[in-house]
């Protein structure tokens, strides 16, 4: 019998091993998203006023709060607060395609609900590669698949990387067609010692509990564009006038609905940007750890996450890479480690073109999406997640290394007796 | 001087009325909506549970509780919950359509963003004419107006009445067309004594701090039909699998969107439903009240909601009606009563086919909802208004109809002076 506790997995037999009926490393399960949460008296302090007061919703006084804040904290001259991300994606993609039934550029290494939000926007998902660094839209495969019947370039600013927006802007400028930004990984990044935000003609941020700004669910957009801000305020509350006033009748495209946040979320999300250094604090901390098991694990390599004066990164996932020199198949990792409570997922993969059919039915081929999609799988993440929990990960991990070729060799059998493909 | 106070309203001459520079009647001013907030103690004490749980959203426990909570109330199969209605009506009709982009039939008289949902979904709204009674679908217009465009027929359930949904439900059936319920308004409404929820292919509730269930925000589907449950659970969270599964490669016009529900709003939906009954009967009461009123203005009619063994109403709103009799017109009236500290507003006012194009490009005349439209207004209602706060706005009502010929003269001839069209 093994004796557990030697090391700082436990694990030191491949039967220790959750896989193979051990006892899992982490219990409960370690996360991937940020889920920070601010004291609870303080939150409450604000949800017992909002209560009181008895505004709750429809664009209350904690709302207006939360986005003056967050238009001094990106440096723009607006933000319009939303009931998430995606509603504010199809908005702008909805506003800005004029009524025109077109074509969207999508980074095909990207999140899984993009080219659903361009369809609810009435527009077709156009593919495109990516930069094998930060894994952002490629300027010349945006450009190459630009045409007539682009309506937008929607680019994602990574979590390693805000990409080439210069460039982007660039090709956008020339081509006059609007640059919509999805940086909902990157609230708590800089650029030249700034936070993103002004970047394009609109930027959308999350509020979600997974990303680095919690207000439970939510989300917002930031602009300088004055037409743009007033635009969204209407269309986020059924096109109803709002202040400042724009006439529709001039814009007879634009599709109103509910994508208001309510005093709730912005309650959470207040007193969460409060801390923001310090979460951005944590999280490198963390990355940092990683780094360290990392540097002593052949085969996996950490995705660099940028730290420099030019551009700092929120560290607020930590993604690894698969190499040759691995044993195991990313695939295989995931699943070894889901099994020993890490509810990690591969990274981004399939990629977007493979997971739905390209509905303008052209053959895509986009080598480095395809490739990038095979290799990554993210680690446990955020505030969940502590310094012993990535030394105890860590040590699992070289453990698996050592014992690689007993490893695969029993997982293939289990799954060729499932009669799985190995 | 005139000596205030002499009255219920206080109101003894027309230059106290607040349109004259008066003090008004009420302040803060009275809502429209229902904003029932249970006990601050226990809504707080389930918020603590969730915020200390660390789970916040994505189908957590609680939104999981209020779901068979409601479809148990309902009486259906299912209950999706969403994080608000206006999605629920987009999402089902984005599914109903199959992939078609066709036309939605809607009721001309009623909420301002149902041809908003149906363009999101991809559909041309074509509207219909309602019953005089009820203000709901006529199942003879909609009959008229359907083709071999159409993709769904959506009726609405309002606060007085569900109207002919045995009617409408055969004409779905005959024609093989999807019959969806907006009954946004008709939660705590009963039919032959049980609640609505289970008509047509699916009703959509809200849970919106002005609706009858308070959840802050918030909706949620009921329906009888497991393959749409199971479909709209995937698509409320980005097509992302969830249980039960279905493989949506068979479905692939169905477009994704993060319309998720969260604990906070599950939270505060749970602890109001344990009073519905509580919050109608308090409804009723001031109903009663203004009834009683009205009965003694001559001019103004309400409108009524029914309360039968066959069907009873949710009294969410309280909506009057203007007649011959009446000195003000309309428009005057609402104007009158919001200088006096009543947050109202018109019902339903202009009909929908006069606030946008119909993108048909057919001409339509539909001459019930046109003939509504210029008739009704809404008076202040739910848990901020006190029964001696009708007496005092019966009060006033009949002082301006005592004084009426004064109050129109000195009105029109304020707009006259303002160059505005008197």
């Amino acid at each position: 019998m093994p004796s557990p506790g030697k090391t700082p997995s436990g694990k030191t037999h491949i039967d220790e091993l959750g896989i193979f009926g051990g006892k899992p490393l982490f219990s409960p399960p370690r996360p991937i998203g940020q889920l920070a949460t601010p004291p609870a008296a303080e939150f409450i302090g604000l949800i017992r006023e909002a209560y009181e007061r008895k505004r709750l919703t429809n664009d209350g006084p904690l709302v207006r709060q939360l986005e003056e804040q967050l238009a001094a904290h990106h440096g723009t001259a607006h933000c319009i607060a939303l009931a998430n991300a995606g509603l504010g994606l199809m908005m702008l993609l909805q506003i800005t395609a004029g009524g025109k039934q077109g074509e969207t550029l999508i980074p095909a290494f990207s999140y899984r609900g993009l080219p659903h939000f361009a369809r609810w926007a009435g527009q077709r998902p156009r593919f495109c590669d990516v930069d094998p660094l930060n894994h952002t839209l490629s300027v010349a495969s945006a450009a190459a698949a630009l045409s007539d019947d682009t309506t937008a370039i929607l680019a994602v600013c990574n979590f390693n990387g805000a990409g080439d927006i210069a460039g982007l802007s660039r090709l956008a400028a020339e081509k006059n067609r609007p640059l919509i930004i999805d940086s909902v990984y990157a609230i708590g990044s800089t650029r030249h010692g700034r936070p993103l935000g002004g970047n394009g003609l609109a930027e959308v941020f999350s509020l979600h509990a997974t990303k680095l700004l919690n207000g439970f669910e939510g989300g917002y957009v930031t602009t300088n564009n004055d037409e743009l801000a007033a635009l969204l305020r209407q269309q986020r509350n059924f096109c109803f006038p709002s202040e400042p006033d724009i006439n529709l009748e001039d814009f007879p495209h634009v599709m109103g609905l509910n994508a208001k946040l309510n005093e709730f979320h912005a309650a959470m999300a207040l007193a969460t940007l409060a801390q923001l250094d310090e979460i951005v604090a944590r999280n490198r901390e963390r990355y940092q750890a990683y780094r360290q098991v990392f540097a002593a694990l052949p085969g996996l390599d950490l995705v660099p996450c940028p730290d420099s004066d030019e551009e700092t990164g929120s560290f607020l996932m930590t993604v690894a890479e698969v190499t040759t020199e691995w044993p195991l198949s990313r695939d295989e990792t995931v699943r070894l480690l889901r099994a020993e409570g890490c509810a990690i997922n591969p990274y981004y993969s399939p990629p977007l073109h493979h997971a739905m059919p390209d509905p303008t039915g052209v053959p895509v081929s986009l080598p480095v999406a395809e490739s990038l999609a095979e290799r990554f799988f993210q680690l446990p993440a955020g505030d969940l997640v502590s310094l012993p929990d990535i030394t105890r990960l860590g040590d699992l991990l070289a453990f698996v290394q050592g014992h690689g070729q007993t490893i695969t060799a029993r997982l293939r059998k289990q799954e060729a007796a499932k009669g799985a493909t190995p």
